[in-house]
């Protein structure tokens, strides 16, 4: 069969399933990913085996260190996996909740249902635990997913999703409900994009050129859930101690994630002040400082930041360090070379707090705390599709909420317009 | 200049003018909006003037007497235009709303804040009020506009244009502000839909070649306000004369409209008796109908209906009539053939309204009345941009709250992540 036929087929099948999915009540969908759980744990060793199969690919091609772990399962990753499906069947479900509901001079009362979007494509990075977060999110919202992991995850996806369908089906539910593109042929995605007849939203994760991608060929609508250019800036005004404390958690706790920090804006007047301690505890924790032309001056043991810098995710023990004259200047420089994801000012001063929360432009803004927390579990969301970077429809950490849309309902006894 | 250098302009103006528009104070807003208002008054002979250059045109073209009457200005709609942005002045402003805040375990207060969406593209028919209502409601939510409307109108949107932005100049603010693409060249839409750096949203209303070429084109997020092809149903346990006030008001009251029936769809077990009576009636009115095989047997005076029939959207006096087993036949044609805007169901079974409200996958699921209160006013949202037909972001009438977005905000004292 054809590659474009087979990913017809694949949509065809979903959007079916979406239908019977979209009635489902909740015992029946918290059955079948309590059913997942356990036939996850009872494929265990199967899913290892082809997941060291992954490994031993991907390290012979060299890929980086970051990559294999993320990519790597075992018995307690399993176990994590697990646990995140029996968690997600202990949420609120979303689906048929009036939202409100308000009586119209006429008589009718009108109100917002939470219904599910329908069939979602999710394409994501090499990370074996996101194919069952989001296939359990999916179904918990009663929609169903096409799923196109990473190309070096693609064994260990294929018995994962083996075993996700074996529980599906155990349990009732058709086998469209929960699908893994099972090629690497990129040309899958092309033809995937085009499917807007079948598909009712795209959620690509990833890196520019992916997002790019998906962007320009997409007639399905998207939900982009692109890099983190996070900042933290630290203002005259701050507690230096609790701005140190900060920086140095939103930077080396965990570098290689979306919501570390990757550019330090420090105001000029305490940059003499601040500066030499902060880059020093940082250059001990193995952290590369690039600076601008005052930070090298403040801190000579510095290398000089390229203007490449301040948009960069490093995802990495990097860090670019700038000084800026104050609140305004730090501002304009996150609204321009930020991905409008997290950002923190540390201060004490009242009116600049308001000003830093109302005028930048990201999904999470954040006063004297790491930006470490923009997270649906952090957030108290309960678990998460990932974290969308744009303004349309989800802002910020995605939850199971976010995987539904509303319909209004109309209740009358014989209404008519006049 | 060259056209994509204009449209460029054009865009950064307005993102430049959006930064500004986001700081702004419901009382500085509603005062342009009333300002603006005001200006429109005084503009009046000219704006009447243009809007006839655009009339006699369009007549010269012989371009439909429906088309010319929703080009036509007068005194009255000045007034009403005017009367609009008056109202509009006096919605409550989402902008800084914090819809909800709640404490975390370790002190985090977090929030959703509403926030203007950035710049707005709107590309739409032939028709003036659009012009006002697009730049009043954008205005109020804080967005920057770039308008787009029918090159039938081009006269007309430029006289509109000139006055409100005399008047938003006047109370200070940036003419980028409120814009319009001031050429018919088709060229200019293909340019303005690649510039997501600068463009948030693009909102397309019209039919289907419009729709298509945006949702092709488009790299900024699109949300469709598509044809309505909508449906009443009647049950075999509806109150039949309920049934005909219903499908009279819904096919006549308004018939060029998006949420007037396309498709009246009635139960095997009542055809017999209704059929006859309302076809007559409708008949009567003026309307043609095009019946499936049963309809024409039972009415034998009535022409057959094409496939195509099922899904087109006549906006007209026409109606496509068809006799369906029951509620699941009939929720399976709407799912399948309609656009997913406006759908009935007459009953007094409480059972299958439940399942009808379920099931039907449309912005606007009524039961027991007309689907032409598919409206932002008679909802109860105040004036509206549109109907939305897509799922993401806002589905059926779009108000000024669907024309903002909200950011999450994270109050600390020092909290980091362990």
């Amino acid at each position: 069969m054809e590659l474009k036929e087979q990913v017809i087929r694949m949509a065809r099948k979903a959007k079916q399933a979406s239908q019977k999915l979209a009635k489902l009540s909740s015992t029946v969908k918290n059955e079948a990913l309590l059913k997942m759980a356990q036939v996850l744990e009872t494929h265990k060793d199967k899913i290892l085996k082809l997941n060291h199969k992954d490994i031993v690919l991907a390290k012979a091609k060299g890929l980086p260190l970051a990559l294999i772990d993320r990519l790597t399962l075992n018995e307690k990753r399993i176990k994590q996996m697990c646990g995140g499906l029996r968690q997600i069947a202990q949420l609120e479900d979303p689906v048929g909740k009036i939202e409100s509901m308000w009586r119209r001079p006429n008589g009718l009362l009108i109100g917002r249902m939470r219904v599910p979007l329908g069939v979602i494509g999710i394409i994501y990075e090499s990370r074996p635990n996101v194919t069952v977060d989001a296939a359990g999110l999916c179904l918990k919202a009663g929609n169903a997913v096409i799923l196109r992991g990473g190309s070096e995850a693609i064994n260990s996806n294929i018995a994962l999703i083996d075993a996700l369908s074996e529980a599906i089906q155990e349990v009732g539910l058709p086998g469209g409900c929960i699908q893994l593109v099972r090629t690497t042929d990129r040309k899958a995605v092309g033809e995937m994009l085009k499917l807007n007849e079948y598909i009712d939203v795209i959620i690509p994760r990833g890196g520019e050129s992916l997002i790019k991608m998906v962007t320009e060929n997409s007639t399905i609508p998207v939900i982009k859930h692109y890099k983190g250019v996070c900042h933290v800036y630290v203002d005259e005004e701050a507690d230096l101690k609790m701005a140190e404390k900060i920086a140095f958690n939103a930077k080396v706790q965990r570098p290689g994630v979306c919501n570390a920090m990757e550019t330090l804006l420090v105001a000029e007047k305490i940059a003499d002040k601040f500066l030499p301690v902060v880059i020093r505890k940082l250059q001990e924790a193995g952290v590369e400082i690039r600076g601008d032309e005052k930070t090298c001056k403040i801190s000579p043991n510095v290398k000089r930041a390229t203007e490449e810098d301040w948009s960069t995710e490093y995802l990495d023990l990097i860090l670019s360090v700038k000084v800026v004259s104050g609140i305004d200047e730090a501002i304009a420089h996150i609204n321009r070379y930020g991905s409008h994801h997290s950002d923190a000012i540390i201060t004490n001063s009242y009116i600049k707090s308001r000003k830093f929360l109302r005028e930048v432009d990201s999904a999470a803004v954040y006063v004297n705390a790491s930006t470490r927390f923009t997270d649906g579990g952090e957030f108290g969301l309960g678990a998460e599709i990932g974290i969308s970077t744009d303004k349309l429809h989800a802002r910020g950490p995605m939850g199971v909420k976010e995987l539904t849309t509303t319909k209004f309902i109309i209740l009358g006894e014989g209404q008519i317009r006049e």
